[in-house]
C-alpha cells in the first residue's frame, strides 16, 4: 500500500476545529499509510500533531470565514489554512487538500492555486448524490452558476471517470437534468446540451427530471451549477423537512412511542442511506490535485468519511485519467 | 351560496375516466352550489350524467393524450375534451375548467382558446408546494421553459394574489429561488431577476434556497419555469424515495414490522402532509378564467380536492384581481 499524504484544512466548517480533529485521530486509525498535513492556527494543530502520528502540523495565522467573498479571500489570506492545503498540493507537499470551510473558497483555492488541467475549460463541483442504493454523480452543482454546453461536456467526462475509478460503478450513464424525458423538451440552453452531449458523449443517455435523481437508475447527471445547485438543496431540503416531520410523529403519544423505539434502527438504516456524510467530500473536477469540500455542517463522522473519499480519489490516479482524457479529446478535435 | 360551473375533462390523466368520475361524483355531494359539465367520449360522460343531478355531459369523440405536443394537438383536436373545456369557459358556459391530462396540452388550451389576461406577458403555472405547515406557491414550474426577469415580476404578484385570495395567506412574502441568500448570488439571469423585483415588487423578501421550500417560511416562490420545474420534480423525488424506503424497513422483520403498525396512522399523517394531493389542482395564472391541472397520476381524492381548488379560484374572483393588478402596474408604467 502506498503512502498518501493529505493536507487538511483544520479550521473549515461550522463545528471546526473539534469535529475535524475527531475525525482526523479516526482517519489515521483507519488508514495505516495516511500523513496528514494539518493546516491551522497554533494552539489547534500543534497540540493534536503532537499527540499523533503521521500528523505534520503546518501553522497558519488566519481564517477564511465562511461568508467571506471567496476569489477575495483566497487573494488576500495568504497565510490562511485553505490556501496553505492548496499551496501544499501545489508544491507537491500533499497529493489532495479536504476542507469543511466555505465551498466557494475551496473552489477558488483550488483553481487559483492548485490550477486547472490543461484543456479544462472550467472545473465542476461534483457531489455524490444520497441515493439509497448506489452512488450518483451529478455535476456541477455551483461552481458555475452560468454553463456553456461545452462545459457540461466536459463535465459527463470528468464524472464519468470519477464515478468509474473511484467509486467503482462500471460503464457509467451520462443524463441531463432536463425537464422532460423527450429530446424536443427544455429551455433553450437544455436543448444545446442536449445536441452537444448527443454529438460528443458516448455514454450520454438522454435526459432526466428531478424525480430520477435518487432512483439509482443514473449513474451521472450533469447540469448547470445554478439548476445543479438547487436540486442538491432541495434534495438535502425535502429529507431534512421530512425527518423532522417523523422526530415530530414519533414522539407525540404513547403508541406511536412505543412504534418509534422498535423502529429505531430501521428508520437510522434510512436515514444513513441517504446522508451527505456516507461519502463526507464532494470532488472538485479539473484541477490539478484532489480538492475535495466537505459539507459546513459535517461532523466528526463525516470529516472521517471525507478523507476516505479524498484517499480514494487520489489512489484512482483520476486527475491523471483527466488530463489523458481532455488531452485526447482536445487532439480529436484540432 | 352563489352556483358555480366547472368544465371537466373526464378523459384526462392516466387513471381516466374512473378516478375522475368517482372524484367528480364525491365533489358534487361535498358542494350542493357546483354545477359540472363533464366533456369526454360518450359512452363515458353519458351514463354518468344519466345518474347524477347537476351534471350535464358535452360530449366530445377525440382525446388528447399526454403525450402528444401542446399546441400541436390542442390546434388539430377540435373535438377533444379539454379544447372543448377551454371553449365552455371562452363561451360563458363555465367558469373554470379542470384536467389531469397533459400539463402542455391544458397549458396550450388555457392560453390558445381562453386566452391571456390583458397586459400578462406569459401565464405561469404555479404549484402549491406540499408543504407540512402551510401552502407555498411556486411559479413558473414548467410553463415557461426560457423567462425574462420581467415575466417574475408578474408570476410574483399573480402568486401573491393566489395564495392571499384563494388560500387565505394574509400578506404574503415574496422570494427569487437562487443558489444563496446574498444578493449577490446567483446566474446572470437570478441577478437580473434579483434586482428587478426588488425595484418594482413590494412585497419581495429577497432570495430563497432549494432547502427552504417546504419549510414553510417562504409564501410565494418566483423562478423561471425551467429551474421551478427540476425543484417540483426533485422534491416528489425525494419523497417517493424516502416513503419507498420507510415501506420497504417497516416490513422487514418482526420488530419493525410491530413498529410499523403502531406507527400506521402517524406515518400516514406525514404522508398526507407532503401529498400533492391535498390541492389536487395547480392553477395556471394568467389566462381569462380559472385554468387548472391535476396531477397524471390523479386519484379520485385528487380529483376531488382539486374540484374543490377549483372552485375556491373561482369564487375568489382571482382573475378579475389579477386583470385589474397588471392594468393598474400597467397604467404606472405609462
Amino acid at each position: 500500500m502506498n503512502e498518501v499524504t493529505i493536507a487538511l484544512d483544520a479550521m473549515g466548517g461550522d463545528n471546526a476545529p473539534g469535529v475535524v480533529l475527531e475525525g482526523c485521530a479516526a482517519a489515521l486509525k483507519d488508514h495505516p499509510n495516511l500523513h496528514i498535513i494539518l493546516c491551522g492556527t497554533a494552539e489547534v494543530v500543534e497540540p493534536f500533531c503532537a499527540e499523533h502520528d503521521r500528523c505534520e502540523a503546518s501553522v497558519c495565522t488566519e481564517v477564511i470565514a465562511m461568508d467571506e467573498h471567496p476569489v477575495q479571500a483566497v487573494r488576500t489570506k495568504k497565510d490562511s489554512s485553505m490556501v496553505r492545503c492548496a499551496q501544499l498540493v501545489k508544491e507537491g507537499k500533499a497529493q489532495g487538500f479536504f476542507s469543511a470551510g466555505s465551498t466557494g473558497a475551496t473552489m477558488a483555492a483550488g483553481t487559483l492555486i492548485m490550477g486547472r488541467i490543461k484543456g479544462v475549460q472550467r472545473p465542476g463541483l461534483a457531489t455524490i448524490l444520497p441515493c439509497p442504493t448506489k452512488p450518483v454523480v451529478m455535476c456541477d452543482v455551483g461552481a458555475n452558476a452560468d454553463c456553456k454546453p461545452a462545459y457540461l461536456v466536459q463535465f459527463a467526462s470528468m464524472a464519468s471517470l470519477y464515478i468509474e475509478k473511484v467509486l467503482g460503478v462500471p460503464n457509467p450513464k451520462v443524463y441531463l437534468l432536463n425537464i422532460g424525458e423527450e429530446e424536443t423538451k427544455g429551455s433553450s440552453f437544455a436543448l444545446e446540451c442536449h445536441e452537444l452531449l448527443a454529438q460528443t458523449v458516448p455514454n450520454f443517455a438522454g435526459n432526466c427530471e428531478g424525480r430520477d435523481l435518487l432512483t439509482g437508475e443514473c449513474d451521472v447527471v450533469v447540469t448547470d451549477g445554478f439548476t445543479g445547485n438547487v436540486a442538491l438543496k432541495t434534495i438535502e431540503g425535502v429529507g431534512s423537512v421530512l425527518f423532522g416531520e417523523m422526530k415530530r410523529t414519533f414522539m407525540s403519544g404513547l403508541k406511536n412511542k412505543i412504534g418509534a423505539v422498535l423502529l429505531k434502527d430501521g428508520v437510522k438504516a434510512i436515514k444513513d442511506s441517504v446522508s451527505a456524510d456516507t461519502y463526507g467530500a464532494a470532488p472538485i473536477l479539473g484541477v490539478k490535485g484532489a480538492c475535495m469540500v466537505g459539507h459546513g455542517s459535517s461532523n466528526a463522522l463525516a470529516i472521517q468519511n471525507g478523507i476516505t473519499t479524498t484517499i480514494n480519489t487520489i489512489e484512482s490516479n483520476v486527475t491523471e485519467l483527466i488530463a489523458e482524457s481532455v488531452a485526447a479529446q482536445r487532439s480529436q478535435e484540432n
